[in-house]
């Protein structure tokens, strides 16, 4: 399978590489390095990289850029953050990408527990995943040709020890789970699942 | 009470200012027509409609403009809709009303049963209403001064029967469900919450 993946050199991205890339062709997209470089803010970038990777079994998307800090600073600049990255920068990697997905492709796009299980100075992420997932749902019934759609929602991570004291309580997701979790969406069959660990 | 309604003179406003006038100072709002004219999209024309209207204990939102239209149609410029109007709108109304209501005062905004429930044709609403969801359930943990926030997720409404064709199979909200939605919300004492009938 030849499979892109969005944020490939982060910590998801990374651990996702290495357990794929054995098996099968993955490309790998980030803003800077990578095999092709894209800023998921601008559709210009997007409809580049696609253009670059040619047709594609599955889109893994794990970059997902938000403002992370104190209710006192988010306002309408700050959301910009996690609108343009998080929500509209997956939205359109779907809406682009589409037009160059072999037919029974998939996407899958990364979201988190803040949906519905919000911490304290993570508000911009809990919209942004919640647009993400509405979409995703909604996108499962409208995407053609066998084309799937699924969100991956973790916990924190077991790799992201730096966030565990913003997570009070949070039982972390560990890195096997995280990949299963993708492997559920890319190589199984369901569409408009927001899959959980 | 003294209550804000935006998009007051809409099918879901115009039946809220009727059922709570009477007993509450109520100011409408929407973007022609109304106490004061605000457009939602505009930081800079809901910080005048605060201005205007003054200290305030609770503020209803049924303003949530967003495309509708063929998934073929959909992509970044139409998607704008939803996420300056429904989403980025509604979250303004927050955070910048946050610094002119009352302690105690309420935000309930209005999402709808698209965020879980997809129909074709609606995709930006049901990422506008996921944006939304998730902002409340996370504001509701931040807001100070015994602030609270929640959201109003109908099925589509009895006084709509236009939009009746495009949710097979849905059972209508009656407009006494969504009245004492709204006033579950405004006179309760719940926060975070997303209401539904
Ligand atoms: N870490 C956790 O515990 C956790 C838990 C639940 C959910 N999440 C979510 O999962 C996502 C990934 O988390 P992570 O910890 O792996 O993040 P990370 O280590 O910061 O990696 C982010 C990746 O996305 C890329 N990226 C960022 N902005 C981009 C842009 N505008 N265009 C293209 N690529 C971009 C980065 O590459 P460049 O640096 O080159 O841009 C990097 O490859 C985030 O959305 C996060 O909210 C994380
Ligand atoms: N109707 C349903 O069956 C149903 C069911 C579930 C959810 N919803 C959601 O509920 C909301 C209201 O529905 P509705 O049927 O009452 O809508 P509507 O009849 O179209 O009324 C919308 C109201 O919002 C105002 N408005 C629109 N854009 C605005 C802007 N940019 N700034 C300020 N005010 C603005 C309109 O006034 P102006 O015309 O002057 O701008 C009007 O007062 C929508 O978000 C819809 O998605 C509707």
């Amino acid at each position: 399978m030849k499979i892109i993946i969005v944020g490939a050199t982060g910590t998801m991205g990374t651990y996702l590489v290495k357990a794929l890339e054995n098996e099968h062709e993955v490309i790998k997209v980030a803003s800077k390095g990578g095999d092709i470089s894209a800023d998921i803010t601008s559709t210009e970038s997007i409809e580049n990289m696609f253009r670059q990777a040619g047709a594609f079994d599955a889109l893994i998307s794990t970059a997902g850029p938000t403002f992370v800090g104190p209710w006192s600073k988010l306002n309408n600049e700050t959301f910009r953050n996690g609108v343009e990255g998080k929500m509209m920068g997956q939205i359109n990697l779907v809406l682009i990408g589409q037009k160059y997905i072999n037919p029974k492709g998939s996407f899958t796009l990364i979201t988190g527990a803040l949906t519905d299980e919000p911490q304290v100075n993570f508000a911009n992420a809990s919209a942004a995943n919640g647009a993400v997932e509405g979409f995703v749902r909604a996108a499962a019934i409208e995407l053609e040709n066998g084309i799937r759609i699924n969100a991956v929602s973790p916990t924190v991570i077991e790799d992201s020890p730096q966030y565990f004291p913003y997570f009070p309580g949070e039982i972390p997701t560990t890195m096997r789970q995280l990949e299963f979790m993708f492997r559920k969406s890319v190589f199984g069959k369901i569409t408009g699942h927001i899959i959980k660990p």
